[in-house]
């Protein structure tokens, strides 16, 4: 005896992400903003001179990558569980990527799963981390390896929030849009290579661009079946960078400015960029005062290291290589020696 | 400036439920085989005489609902790591509603996701806890507080499983049988007053009779916006049962038959009922040596604890009522009078 069970249908998780001043809103529901000390210390003032709710919350998380992890979203969890958050609750992710990515997790296994939505507070995660839907934390084994596809009802993006990001997170979050101009979008890239990024016009223009950019590839390939790997472009050498240097030398922006270097070395030796070609990578992200060289010290674990990343098959890695500038290649089949080699280029002088 | 990212689109999770002996199956993956030491001594053998896979793990969790926590979360997912699962590694739930809700969960989690399969070993878990993608683990706010909604890629229901089922394990399934017959299908409630579900033809059709009532919920309300709610008929004050007696002294089943003897008190103070009609569902609890009756200590404290339970709203409790048999109610303004004076009742004699 058989019973099928028919659940295909539409299902709409489509949402805004403006671009703008804040408006004032009020939420008829419980709220929580979920943020750190550094960011409630600059900006909360503001934020709620524009948001009220029937009761609103603020928890408040230590700052830094090293802990998007269980504790803190134990921490988000017992919270709304003691102050009797419902499924008609809110959360508002207000920060930069790690409180985006840890809020959307936390709203996804609460109880089944709470709306939230993404205030962003830093470039990076204006650009990126805010839309797609990605959410998660990291344990022992590496970094976002546990997680949900969440998709949060709306993103406001405020440039007002960049007046006091430091130099190095401006950069950071440069990096994100570049690995999108360079994977898909060469006049974004010629853009970003002629603006002045001080000018809040075209920055906005440029976050405009970039969250275009994402946001056509993840609505082709929401979860990551194909297209979508094409945004790991940099990243499946930056989360080993991440690792050997336990999350403290590089921003995760600058760790895949260093990734975009070594795959633009493997798309040379794949005759897939031309050695002009990757110059004028390196030379935008020193532009951008961008890091652009990394010691590898073993060759061998540093490539043993590709295999616990998730985004790696059972027996091969899946490499992401942009091939000229403005393209996308995803490649399972990369010969183990060729990788070997450009990882020991970065062992020698660099 | 904005920017919609249009997220609407056709989901199948769609999946099909076999109600009979295993058929053969090769898995070309790594597969891990959840379950606890009980089932896997009365029949991993068995299983195994049907599965084989690429690499396959066997995953022994403690065995009770008391385990149905983040520890044993952490356990599976260690060990998927450890192993280097990827995304296209498959998990398979073999045991009864706890190794179920648990699996499902780690599979929501793991890698943002990843597939499995129910074979489920009790006659609850193959009426219930396979149908309809609920997933989760219990904490110490309560049950299921923590979890996602996650559809099996496939559910094999063999009912060969059954014949070590102990008396009560199979009692405590038949009640979720009547909680559907109840709630939604008069005709198959006439049916189980009449059967001998020893036998083992109509066990099976009321298996397939109970999976297909579920489904028809399941398909019609996936997320539990409405309808769905419908098969928590007596569970809002099972959980509460469940929860003050450490779910040491009832199956879940025997909670939920106490929890529709006290639902059923509810609908006679509403008219909803006649004495007849819960008279006629406390035999059949009885016919099938369930519990109908528990000593609340304390009202007050019993009626608080509806407010932890995650299907409440703000400030007033759903209560899911049948309505004479085979028929359902979900009602949001119960005069907290009329469940205080029922609750007092059972604060008596019974």
């Amino acid at each position: 005896m058989q019973v099928n069970i028919p659940l295909k249908k539409v299902v709409d998780n489509s949402y805004d992400i403006s671009i703008d001043t804040l408006k004032k809103i009020h939420f008829d529901t419980k709220v929580a903003i979920i943020t750190n000390p550094k960011v409630a210390g600059l900006h909360l003032s503001y934020l709620l001179s524009f948001i009220s709710a029937k009761e609103l919350y603020i928890i408040t998380l230590s700052d830094g990558e090293e802990y998007k992890n269980q504790e803190s979203i134990d921490t988000i969890l017992e919270s709304l569980f003691n102050h009797r958050f419902n499924r008609k609750s809110m959360l508002i992710a207000f920060g930069g990527g790690v409180i985006g990515d840890m809020t959307g997790y936390a709203a996804s296994i609460y109880q089944r799963g709470i709306d939230f939505i993404q205030i962003p507070t830093t470039l990076l995660s204006q650009v990126d981390a805010s839309v797609g839907g990605k959410t998660g934390m990291n344990n022992a084994y590496g970094k976002n390896l546990i997680g949900a596809f969440h998709q949060p009802k709306a993103v406001f993006i405020d440039p007002y929030f960049l007046n006091t990001l430091a130099p190095r997170e401006f950069g950071a979050g440069v990096a994100e849009m570049l690995k999108m101009a360079i994977t898909f979008d060469k006049d974004f890239f010629e853009f970003l290579e002629d603006a002045d990024l001080n000018d809040k016009e075209l920055l906005a223009q440029a976050i405009k661009k970039a969250v275009e950019t994402k946001a056509s590839v993840v609505v082709k390939d929401e979860k990551e079946h194909g297209l979508r790997a094409a945004l790991n472009y940099g990243h499946t050498f930056a989360h080993v960078i991440e690792n050997e240097t336990n999350y403290k030398e590089f921003l995760h922006g600058e760790a895949v400015a260093i990734g975009m270097i070594m795959a633009n070395e493997v798309s040379l030796s794949l005759g897939l960029m031309s050695r002009d070609e990757i110059l004028r990578v390196k030379n935008i992200l020193q532009k951008y005062n961008l890091p652009t060289s990394y010691k590898i010290k073993n060759s061998n674990s540093f490539y043993d290291a590709f295999f616990l990343d998730k985004k790696s098959s059972d027996e091969s890695v899946t490499f992401i290589l942009a091939k000229a500038i403005g393209e996308v290649e995803i490649i399972n089949n990369v010969e183990p020696s060729v990788i070997m080699s450009v990882l020991d280029k970065f062992g020698d002088v660099k």
